[in-house]
Order: C-alpha cells, then sequence, then structure tokens
C-alpha cells in the first residue's frame, strides 16, 4: 500500500449541490483549528448563530447549524418533535417527502402521505383535505423547494394552512436557503432544516436548523426522550444556547464551522435580497439558452425554483454519455435524475457562488457541443447568444 | 450587523481533542470541493476505506467514516446492534461509559452497568461476573480509552469474555486510534468508532467505524428498523460499500474527508506502531517533567493512556486562572476536568501531530511560570530538564 494525497480536479459544480465553494470559503476551512470551548471559538459561534438568524430571516433563539450533513438536520427536526404515535401529514412531490415519511415512521409516528405530482408544487388544497380527514394530525411537514425535480411550492400558505389545524409545520429548506425568498418568521414556520452546499456554496456536512418557540415548547413537554442522543436538542442547546457557559456536548466541527461562517459573511455582505435577485436573474439567462435549443423544463413556469433547473432529457440521447462528456471534457458536473426521475432528467444547478454568468455560458457552449455529439434532436449555435441576450437586459 | 471574516488565533492544543492538526492536512481541506458522485471521489472513498483498515488493523469491509462526529459513531454503533430488549453489559469507568449507557437506552436497550473507579482501567472480573450474572445478555461495550481520566483498558481480555458468553463487543477508541495498540481482527473487536480529532490529528466533524461480520449479521437480521434514518448502515453501505455503483444516500463531507485522506496518509508514512511508540516515549518525558514538579497523575502506571495525561490539581490552585494564564499568555491549550473530575484534575493531551518534543518544553516551561504565579507547591525550573533528559535518551 502506498496511497497518496489526494489533489481534485477543479470542476465547475452545477449539479443539485455541492455547488462550487468560494476560493474565501475554502480558505477559511484551512485556517488553524482551535478548541471548541475556546472563548474565541465561542465568540465565533454567536456570529454564526446571528448570521443564520439574517438568512432564515428569524429572530428564533435556537437557530445554529447541526453538526452533520442536511439528512441528519432532517432528522434533528423530526426526532424532537415527533412522540411515537403522533400523527404527521407528509406533502410529497419527490424524493426528498419520502425520505420525511421515513423519519416519522422510525420515530413511532404514524405518517399520512399526501401525494403531489412530481415536479409540481404541493397543492394547498390537498393538504386541506388530509388535515380535515385527520382532525388527530399534530404536525405537518413538507420541502419547500424539491431538489430532485426543481419544484418550489407557498411555505407561506401551507404553514397557515397547518396552524388553522393546531399543527406545527416542519420545512425542508435545503436547497431554498439564500436562494428563494424564505422568511421563517413571517411565515411562522416551526422548525426548519437546510443544507450548507447549495446556495450558501459552502463545502457539505453541516445543516442550519431553527426552531420556533412553539416547536420548542413541545420538545421541552416530550412524554418521551429524543431517541437521538447526538440530536437532542435538550442537550445540543447546553452548548449551543446562550448560557454564559456552554457545556459540552460533542466535539463541534471546528474547521467546517469556520467555513459556514465565511460562508454567511460573503452572503450579508452581498445582502439576502440581492442574493435572491441573482438567483431568479441566471435562471432566466440559461432558460433562454436551454429553451433557445429546444429543450424542455419538467416544472410549470408558476412552479419553478430558479436554482434546479431539471429538464427532460430528448428521445433517443443517451444520457450518461453526455454527463460524461461534460466532466470529462469541460470539468462541468450536472446532475442526473434521481428516484423515479433517474434516466427522464438532468439536473442543471444554478446555486451560490455557481451562480454567475460564465457558469452558464459554460454551461451551455459545452451542452452544445455535447448535446451535438450525442446526435440529440436540438438546434445548435443558438443557446449561448440567447443567454447573452439575458443577461445584458 | 457587521461581521466579519473569523480569523483563529494560532494555539497549541495539547487538551483531550481536538489537537494540532498537521499544515498538511488544513492544505488538504481548502482543496477545490468536487461532487460527492464524481468518480474521481469515489476513488479516493476507496482510498479512505484501505488508509481506516490500515489504521484499524482490520480487514473488515464496512470500514468507514460515518459524517459526524465521534459521538455520531458511537451512535451508529448502538442504533444498528442493539434493538428493543436487548440487554447490553456497559462497564463504565468514566464520562463515555455513561454515554453509552444513554444510547443503549434511546435505543429500548436495557444497559447493565459494571462500574469501576474512575482512573482505573475496567476490571475484567467485574465484567465476568456481569455475564454470569446476566446469561441473557446481548453485547457488551466498553471504552478502550477514557477521554475523561487517562485510563486504558485491555480491550482483547474484555472481548474475549464478551465472546464466551456470545456477546458482541462494541469499542470505543476515539482517544486510542492511531495513538496506542489497537487490533481490531486479532482482538476479535465487532464495532468500534473513533474520532478524527485526537491522535489522527484531523479536523473534528467525522467518525471512523469498522464492523466485523458477525456484527453486521446482527444488523442484517434485525427484527426492527434501525431508529436512525441517518445512520443506518443498511441505507449508508449503498454508498460507502463496495458495488461498482454508489447509490446516494447523503451528502458526504467532501472537503472533511480530503482532510482525513491526508491525516491518515501522513499515518502510513510513519508507520502504525512507530506512532504508537512516539506516543508512548512523548508521554515518558511529559510525565518525567510534571513528576519533577511533584505534579501527580489520577491513573496508576499500569493504565496509564501515553495520550491523555490527567493530573491532579494541586491544593489551594485555581485552576481555571492557571488555564487562562496559559491560554492567554502561551496560546497553550489543555483540559479541564470533565463530569465527576472537574474542578480535580488537568487533562493534557499528547495527541497525533501534538505530540513532539517541542510542545512538551513549552507545555512545561508555561506550567512552571502559570503555576508559580498562582503560587501552587510545586518545585520551580526542573520540569523542562527532566524532560529533555528522556527525549535525548
Amino acid at each position: 500500500m502506498a496511497i497518496k494525497s489526494f489533489h481534485p480536479p477543479q470542476r465547475i459544480l452545477m449539479g443539485p449541490g455541492p455547488s462550487d465553494v468560494s476560493p474565501r470559503v475554502l480558505a477559511a476551512m484551512a485556517r488553524p483549528t482551535i478548541g471548541h470551548l475556546d472563548p474565541v471559538f465561542v465568540t465565533m459561534m454567536d456570529e454564526m448563530k446571528a448570521l443564520l438568524k439574517y438568512a432564515f430571516k428569524t429572530e428564533n433563539e435556537l437557530t445554529m447549524p447541526v453538526s452533520a450533513p442536511g439528512s441528519a438536520g432532517m432528522e434533528t427536526c423530526f426526532v424532537n418533535l415527533v412522540e411515537p404515535g403522533d400523527k404527521v401529514i407528509v406533502c410529497q412531490n419527490g424524493v426528498f417527502g419520502g425520505r420525511m415519511k421515513e423519519n416519522v415512521e422510525r420515530c413511532g409516528g404514524i405518517a399520512v402521505m399526501v401525494q403531489d405530482d412530481w415536479g409540481r408544487a404541493v397543492d394547498p388544497q390537498k393538504l386541506e383535505d388530509a388535515l380535515k380527514a385527520n382532525p388527530d394530525a399534530r404536525i405537518v411537514a413538507f420541502v419547500h423547494a424539491e431538489t430532485s425535480t426543481g419544484a418550489l411550492s407557498d411555505a407561506k400558505t401551507l404553514v397557515e394552512i397547518a396552524h388553522q389545524h393546531n399543527c406545527l409545520a416542519i420545512v425542508d429548506a435545503v436547497t431554498s436557503l439564500g436562494g428563494s425568498p424564505l422568511k421563517v418568521d413571517e411565515w411562522m414556520i416551526d422548525a426548519i432544516y437546510s443544507g450548507t452546499q447549495k446556495c450558501l456554496s459552502c463545502t457539505p456536512g453541516l445543516s442550519p436548523v431553527s426552531f420556533s418557540t412553539r416547536a420548542l415548547e413541545k420538545i421541552k413537554s416530550r412524554k418521551s426522550p429524543v431517541q437521538s442522543w447526538f440530536m437532542d436538542l435538550n442537550l445540543v442547546m447546553g452548548y449551543w444556547g446562550g448560557a454564559a457557559k456552554r457545556a459540552y456536548h460533542h466535539t463541534a466541527p471546528i474547521n467546517s464551522l469556520y467555513g459556514l461562517h465565511e460562508a454567511l459573511v460573503i452572503l450579508q455582505e452581498e445582502g439576502l435580497e440581492n442574493s435572491w435577485a441573482r438567483h431568479q436573474k441566471n435562471h432566466l439567462a440559461l432558460r433562454a439558452g436551454l429553451e433557445a435549443m429546444g429543450l424542455n423544463f419538467v416544472v410549470p413556469v408558476k412552479d419553478r425554483l430558479p436554482q434546479l433547473n431539471a429538464i427532460s432529457i430528448p428521445d433517443g440521447v443517451d444520457e450518461v454519455a453526455v454527463r460524461n462528456i461534460l466532466l470529462n471534457d469541460y470539468q462541468l458536473e450536472i446532475g442526473a435524475g434521481l428516484g423515479a426521475m433517474a434516466g427522464k432528467v438532468w439536473r442543471i444547478g444554478l446555486m451560490g457562488h455557481a451562480s454567475n454568468p460564465r457558469n452558464i455560458l459554460v454551461c451551455l457552449a459545452a451542452l452544445d457541443d455535447a448535446l451535438g455529439r450525442a446526435k440529440a434532436p436540438v438546434k445548435r449555435g443558438v443557446a449561448v447568444d440567447a443567454a447573452q441576450k439575458v443577461l445584458a437586459g
């Protein structure tokens, strides 16, 4: 055995995440490690909480990054809020609603599924009907921005309906945070989780979460202990909470937190609303190019998520061959389909640092070549120009 | 709000972890992020598994890093192996045995505690007695190297006893991996977890684990699903397993894995046995200095863990003031006591990259000054010389 240091290539990350990471974030990851109880580190934690509150648009005291990827952020919400026997309405319109169901059931809860077509927003009327049919439901859970399809749901309305029926609302914001309008306090979301490797353009591995006072009350009044020791917020709060003395719970992922701190500083410098606008504008430019080629979006305009563009693979095209050309000849990663959409769609991400004009033009030019070589029935040589017109507009 | 980039100080980390991180590992953390399904990344994952097998001295196929800190590695072992109603013998001789009990109970298991004095190795006879009294026990769990006290237990013997009574053995190797002899296959350990921020000298945030074939059989034959979706090895193996096509489970913490890969390459370059010997030799030098000052170790010589030196705080000394002098005047972090030992001991780590002569001398010189200013009843001006004699020997 003689394994050597690993030197990854420099890719352009336009898949469903991770997205391109800013050199500033990478530089922050490499700063000297200090202790997780060092007073200087505790100051950084306080700043981190303030920055996350800004990104989530919330004053929730319990706002912090879980020390593990978004899937663990999801599980943190469910294990803390769902008690055995609790009925949870889960709206599913893609892969991640299915994962919510798994979480509910592993907590001993009863998941009532409300199914919508993949590639469409969650239908508020169906949620309303489900809640009327299940007056004993305690929680509603849905995905704000479905990474598997690129559909954006109306979180504000869905939370309102949940509250009208005395339910708490758990929201998956993995792909929306930082990229699309998201207002935790104004929309009265009770529990929300996200990831770092999408529109925040940090490296993967952490999961920002936030919990309302109402959610905290439910956690504090649980009859049974939280089944996960690692994710038990009653314990985690001893470290991340506002107490003068932070109690050791687990060793925080110090350098990953440096990276997230820097990513959030960058977001603050740009301004949250400016970031939302940038994601939307760049989406329109990419869309113009893709549509000029004759490619079709999976999601109708009104439900479309700007940072995740799912397009149908043209008939007869070897989709793996196309992605391999992009990766090997252009160092460009786009995403394959996931779950029921595997083999049917490509997912082109325009997230965070990756959402910029240069990436759009490179992606369209590379796709033009790759689709040509794959003999796809598309219009060649028009995509870049169409995108540039929008970018200039 | 105008939060700026965070620039941590350059500390010397001689607490219970994190330990000093090699500049090579920090540089690796800052390399370009690539996708978690990128073929180049999958090659790195295969190398990572080979390197971890080397560090654990195992051929276990299921050897990989959990995407979260050591506490989640512990929980991964318990949630996968403990089913509701399972009786688990937990040997406790410090803080982390207590955490194991929490894990067992949150899995619906029955924890039978075998208590040993804090600062002493686990007594094999007590385990034997507990197993005779509990013939229905299914699992034995213990901590190989107790980070809260610096006691090293005889893992080989304890596992043998567990097997004689038809139990699987779960071993906490958070502080031993890379620093003290640890032979997973030869000792027939069934499930083991560690951390990255101790003797591997990587940043915190990942937890290497390994499972024997016997452990895997128990996981596959479970009657109830694993209560954690994130930690369910049946699912995680789809990504980390040897299959030609890696299935997406969660987004791997890419850059943290770069860091661990580099830390393991460094371990391989040094040689595992050489690393064990270095930790032992440096411990003896530090010990000579501390004892020359008149400071006393908590753990008797035969049970002593070289990489975690717990010493009793001299009477009448303001222990917080001493640690503050070390941190503020010398940029040196040592650890406070934890749990029942809070306020009674200091914990001086000599782990991984931090286990070197320079750190020993700086630490002893700084302690000499700080204890002098704290008017501690110690012998001044002798510690450095005593350590140097051992280092030269």
